[in-house]
């Protein structure tokens, strides 16, 4: 960690904040020059907190050098993560693709998408019982109805089922779903992520609109420091100035979290495109850019969808997208689990 | 709403659509022309989903004319509305200070702070028992200890205490406190806003970092449609490409929101800057721009404190700035209650 | 077009507004409701100003239904454009790759640069001249010095030649170069799009740091209406909030852009990333997403580059980098020519 | 600056850097630690490449911590520079407002709109010659004409005129142009900024839609580079996610540029808002910020003004401003000069 001083700084001010920083377990090499001077703090500054240090009067600015993450962290951690859920594989060479409807609407949508998903190839099943919706007229979810058919789903197609959680509360509830999903609006929801921490549960984490990517590892981190290491983190799109898509999908996040963190990554690209026809190319871009998986909106009839019908596939769609997914995973060297 | 079918539709499937919307209670005016046909839809439109309208195979786009709020929309409530708490009022000429420590720290420091604003006249104590941090390894507040201290504070100076929920699982202990506090890493928290919604508490609704003005109108909207309209909105800084500040002060939204909305709207310099100097300046432009409040971070020894004390205030700079606040709300027309 | 009206317009003012655009040559269709008054605009709207009609008191807004651009508009050329330069072919399969120093610097680093790529590959050559440079203190160019040394190397080398222009003024120096660029900071110099408009050169025109997909259609409809339809599109990084990487890669805009227009789009992924590892992930995306082409920045001596160094690829990755290029865009279908 | 070092980094690789950057006349301090390096450079770094550090093999990052710009640097000029242009003072306590049309479009309007804002005590007269738009197909401004009629309304009202640049080739023209203006699409157009920087006349320099403050400053040290300091900054809203403002006024921008900066700054919230409605409550938090001055739009009549009717006063309109500007820029302390 660097500390700059303000060049109008009393030395005996400066020795103030040197016996500070000191009396916390850290070392520090001062460089004093003409127009500025210098800390650079050497040892553990995971605990330091940089505000603290911004608050005293004589620190101009103040910049981290290591990642404040350590457990997500590739450095201390070289070897790829791989997260089993349900018997199936994600990460470290095994591809995921996740599909189903944004919600879980009746039986027999379910169970129609279950079969139809299954049969090109997911790998797991996804679907919302509890939706988070901007406006509180629109659909809210089946709630504990839907979980019990997400259940039945699983026990006819063998499909592990993946499906958002709303608060700590409903753990519970939670308990034999198989990969439960935080959603891109409660990435920093930290007493969720705590409870996620403690639970052993796989754990797919969404990075929120506007969450840098450092931001996102440390919600992870938050995870696996209550003991939990089986996250899969996904990138959903960001919020930017473009009208064109509804959200940018961040490709380049796919090498950056893998360069930096251990752990699985996968990308949806029906939410950051929000309309069908751009599901393929942008799954497309996945792949090649290094991603575990793929988590796609499949929906048996999107014209009467409850919710996000226009980002979703048909099956027949999903199909022939599947094709093209598995021909492309092995060309990357990945393989469908 | 303006449905605006793709030019290649068939007449068969406009028709199918049309009648499906006619089938919602909606009235048509049907408009084709040489290059694009629309639909205008009149009528209550709230509950028509333009994702499903947009996933029919004819649709190239849907745009919403009228606002997707109600009860937060001054178009139905033209008068301002002012929320009482702890005996202060806010909103419609009434002008708050909130103010306080980022966290309670201690018995010690947060009377200290709390008998200073006091003097200085704060309208409201602030002060954050459970504290959302970026990393599990910072302080995460005293918890249910704090809130017993903000009790205590708020026994000895007469101030209502504003502090922050983190989860519906909390409503019970906070049942005692005059303004819940929903941070903007919460905005869309839905389970929370639905149960503040049925609480009758007064809620300070913080604008999250990337939620556009709708969404926070949205929000505040579900608190409303579960029967609580004592909801203040709270601007807090957005994120954006720039990097010499921590948020851009949205000052824009005061104005836009007093417009669209008849609830009061404070804003939050503290946040929005990141560091002490920027929060008197952007006090000044809030209470130009016709903010009904103002949310300040003041902190007895800022050197050492658990969180932000690069943007808190010392007493004295507070009382300071107080005496500059008022001057400036008196210019306004606004009065401190 | 779509003129959605104030509740309390008077008829009068209504009658006014509906003559005046019908004066410009415009049908109108008329739809009252209880809650609003819709007015669609049937026929050729592209010259009818936005703006204007806003300004009129009884306007609440405007929304414009049909692209703001025609000749660059796929709709009215659905063909691939596919676009000639010094012989070689980018677009409508033919897949290009730019490769060179970022500035050119000397004349033994430009040829051993110049040999180097087209040995590897490479389908045209990049140099800069004249070099905007965000301070006065850094390195300009070798501005006419440098040309003469591009011409040098195409002449040796048998490579076309791209090279940045800053000014209308120099179009008689850039007469001679085979695909003039304009540069981010450029793309809305609408002069020089204007002079390039009538020069009936190949442009490679990039898309600036904050422009919208739309805003990069406009620039190239301003070349196209001056009668000169060799334009290439390219996409490298928008600027968002993240700060770990220099640009984001807005890999959705390929898609985007190939459905709406015709013309030829390639991706520089040097400048997106600003880091010279991630040139390799970000080329894959590209051509994976059904990018034309991808220019890339290569130095034989990064460390001592006079700019740009951090993100070039010495001519051993970019030998490297070829080798996976090529099977890439045959496996897209695509051929290097 | 700070060079922090790869983990993996030999001494050998080491020692070479450190020896090309003492050759660069720059004193290091060297600090070793356990898990990271640190070189710290001090001396004047302004002329030292980031992009040349990084490309080194050995190099993790580069942190500058002086400011790369030095003649707008208020720690080398710590007085208020204050502007004369045509006999009136802009900064330094003297507070400017400039209005008028968004371009010239006849001499009857130009010369309405003159009167009148003379009449309610507007400093400075605004009118585009030379429009840079969007479309192709939009107006582009009266030209050579609107220069001429510019000149003539001076002559009548003896305000001093403010009117757009589009390229250095035009220098000549604007030779008797009081203050030149430099819009935010030609930011960086550095040819334009190095020929205004050595012609000694007024620049009124605006802010890039998605530009930082460090480049709006690094944009007016090369203005002042070449010998010009009669440069007023001008912030005029940014681009942002959010959607019911055209740009987002950068409020905070106007008190950091000042402590940053010895130049005047004003604000344009015309062209912030996009909006008439707007235009009030911005001036009003532009004033309360610090701001030198405001730049407002002015129409004898909006409903058929040819480019930005929407965001245009009526003289009536800016009338009325005008008495509130006064007021609040006596309570700042500032008067109109």
């Amino acid at each position: 960690m660097i500390v700059i001083l303000r060049p109008e700084a009393s030395q005996e001010a400066i020795d103030r904040l040197m016996a500070q920083i000191r009396g916390q377990g850290v070392e520090i090499h001062y460089s004093r020059g003409a127009q500025e001077t210098i800390l650079g703090l050497i040892g553990d500054t995971t605990h330091l907190d940089e505000d603290q240090l911004r608050a005293s009067g004589v620190v101009a600015d103040v910049r981290r050098v290591s990642e404040p993450y350590k457990l997500v962290n590739r450095r201390f951690h070289p070897q790829d993560t791989r997260v089993m859920a349900g018997g199936r594989a994600i990460g470290a060479g095994a591809f995921a693709v996740i599909a189903g409807p944004c919600s879980v609407e009746s039986e027999a949508q379910l169970l129609e998408v279950a079969r139809a998903v299954k049969r090109s190839g997911a790998t797991c099943l996804r679907g919302g019982a509890f939706k988070p919706r901007t406006s509180p007229y629109s659909f809210q979810g089946l709630e504990n109805e839907g979980l019990d058919l997400l259940r039945e789903a699983r026990r006819i197609t063998g499909l592990p089922i993946v499906t958002e959680i709303m608060s700590e509360a409903q753990l519970d509830d939670f308990a034999d779903v198989d990969i439960i999903q935080v959603g891109a609006r409660n990435m920093q929801n930290f007493r969720l992520l705590r409870a996620l921490g403690h639970s052993r549960k796989p754990v797919l984490l969404k990075r929120g609109l506007s969450a840098t990517i450092e931001e996102l590892l440390m919600s992870a981190e938050y995870i696996l420091a209550g003991g939990n290491d089986r996250v899969i983190l996904c990138e959903r799109g960001i919020r930017t100035f473009e009208t064109m898509i509804r959200n940018n999908l961040d490709i380049s996040a796919v090498p950056i979290i893998k360069q930096r963190s251990h752990l699985p990554v996968i990308v949806d690209p029906s939410h950051a495109a929000g309309i069908a026809w751009m599901v393929e190319p942008l799954s497309r871009t996945a792949i090649a850019a290094g991603a575990d998986g793929l988590m796609i909106e499949v929906h048996n009839d999107p014209l009467h969808a409850l919710c996000d019908g226009a980002q979703s596939l048909t099956p027949a769609q999903f199909d022939n997208l599947m094709g093209d997914v598995r021909r492309r995973a092995a060309f990357e060297g990945r393989s469908l689990s």
